[in-house]
């Protein structure tokens, strides 16, 4: 049963990009490719590109060799049904399972889970989050989602929607969220909180190369161009950045004081500018937080990147066949 | 090994008072007393009283039977060191272990936990949270702790300190708590916060009993007059508690997003007067979590109030000694 010659064929639907990739015991990954979503299309339209992409990889593979399919889905979502609930950039999926559909499309069984609680699972077992035996994960990207891993098992909850911590209020008083909340820690800490606190600040704000850099005529400027200006040493999107940095320890020191973890790991697209928050996020964690927990819980940086949520599915589906993963 | 014949010495030390109890493996308390923890005397005094009222106990059964002692502590504690670290209200047992001390005095075996977690663990087996597996217990009382029950297991974190649901921030520009965070929810929900909230708003109020009641004579205003005068339909009285019920829900709702629980359990103090800020709390909690949540996870009053600690204590120490719990 634990020779390496067994696969999980593994995918990660997100807003963005759909994910594919085979997996095996050991979370080596020997084929991988993605595809934009496109969600705008339509449910039918990406669940056959969709297929399309996953059975492209079975055309290239030992089929035998394929013992299921592990999904990874940006949402929400009962473990059990598979049914999603309020995908955040998948507005139209709601209420809808694409489980049944991909076990008959691909003719193979299917699990599905959350890909901040799937991310989780990837980095415990080849991550970050190695060697150890409680930890929580922050996915910070568009929105934050998150996974938590405690005793050496990931925590779904009651009906498989643990982890939201990207809705947990920091500033009852602060910005509205697209989840209908003020001042969660999405609105004031993603991608799309940079972005909007960029924007309101410039209006008051001349001396920044955002913009110098002829941001007037490419306005709303994006994440991305802030933390481009921060690395080029512009104050004003420093400051934006140790702003999200700060609220950010805010959250964190909630969640280690609820969790009391060995660690926390911070992934999504911002994990790849982590540089720039890590001192903040630590600094504002230790004002957070009570006296004997400062300085005790490393946050670092996700090690697996875009690739752990389908790592997390793949180890999943392993598990469930009964077959022993390596890592 | 599995006759109802085996007792837990349970013993639970507070900020306020010293309880102890004879505990059975169904629950069931056969003994119990209580005496005021006195705690600016010092901490030998307090063990000499301590120790005198669990002999107490002892002197009174039949000592074959009693197979150990559970204790519940008031504090943020190592579960393996039994060392407490920054305790609230007995600031002078920081880096203390009370667990060696008291195995010496009464020659036997010794369990030691943070006393909501106990409490939670107490509610699972032989309260409110009976029949379900995940739930979480907020204590309030003159602070707020709390206790986590995931999977049929309390989750106590890697070094005992989880569950300090008090310290997690929801208005960062929020009042200063004495765990030196802004705008936690002990700083908000609390009963000193009631108080707190009182005494401030009473200065540019006029029309309560509050004042009417001879307050000015009898200032600080406490969180018992505050029940008191909502109860008698003081507008001003409800309008203080429904500002502590709308922000213990912003908590609350953002512990069912990290959680999936299915239950919220309050105990502590405040317990007595959950008629008073439920509807509040709840209408609260759908405010500010995610659709598919709201109305779907129950808050509750606990049931087994100052017993609750005492009782997950003693389970503990049946536990450990590989004893059946029945409930």
């Amino acid at each position: 049963m634990n020779a390496v010659n067994q696969h999980v064929l593994a995918t990660d639907l997100g807003g963005t990009n759909i994910r594919v990739a085979l997996v095996d015991q050991l979370g080596n990954i020997s084929y991988r490719n993605s595809t934009e979503t496109l969600s705008d299309r339509g449910i039918g339209d990406v669940i056959n590109r969709w297929t399309d992409a996953l059975k492209h990889v079975m055309d290239s593979v030992d089929t035998k060799a394929v013992i299921g399919l592990g999904v990874a889905f940006a949402s929400p979502i009962d473990h059990q049904t598979g049914v999603v609930y309020n995908p955040p950039h998948l507005s139209n999926w709601d209420g809808f399972s694409p489980k049944s559909i991909l076990e008959q499309n691909l003719s193979m069984d299917v699990t599905i889970g959350n890909d901040a609680s799937l991310a989780v699972f990837g980095e415990y077992l080849y991550g970050a989050g190695r060697g150890f035996k409680n930890m929580v994960l922050l996915t910070i990207g568009t929105g934050i989602g998150g996974g938590i891993v405690m005793n050496g098992e990931v925590y779904v909850g009651h009906r498989g929607f643990a982890g939201e911590i990207g809705h947990i209020v920091i500033d009852k008083n602060g910005p509205l969220c697209d989840c209908g909340v003020r001042g969660c820690l999405q609105s004031m800490c993603s991608g799309t909180a940079i972005s909007r606190i960029a924007n309101e600040m410039l209006t008051s704000e001349k001396c920044t190369i955002l913009r110098d850099d002829g941001c007037d005529n490419q306005l709303p400027v994006t994440a991305q161009m802030v933390v481009k200006a921060a690395r080029a040493g512009d104050g004003f999107a420093t400051t934006i950045l140790d702003k999200v940095a700060r609220n950010l320890g805010i959250g964190i020191a909630g969640l280690i004081q609820i969790f009391d973890p060995e660690i926390i790991i911070i992934g999504g697209g911002i994990s790849s500018e982590f540089d720039l928050l890590h001192s903040g996020i630590l600094k504002s964690v230790d004002m957070n937080i009570y006296p004997h927990l400062r300085g005790v819980v490393p946050v670092v940086k996700a090690e697996r990147g875009d690739d752990a949520g389908m790592l997390g599915a793949a180890a999943l589906m392993f598990r469930d066949k009964g077959i022993e993963i390596g890592t």
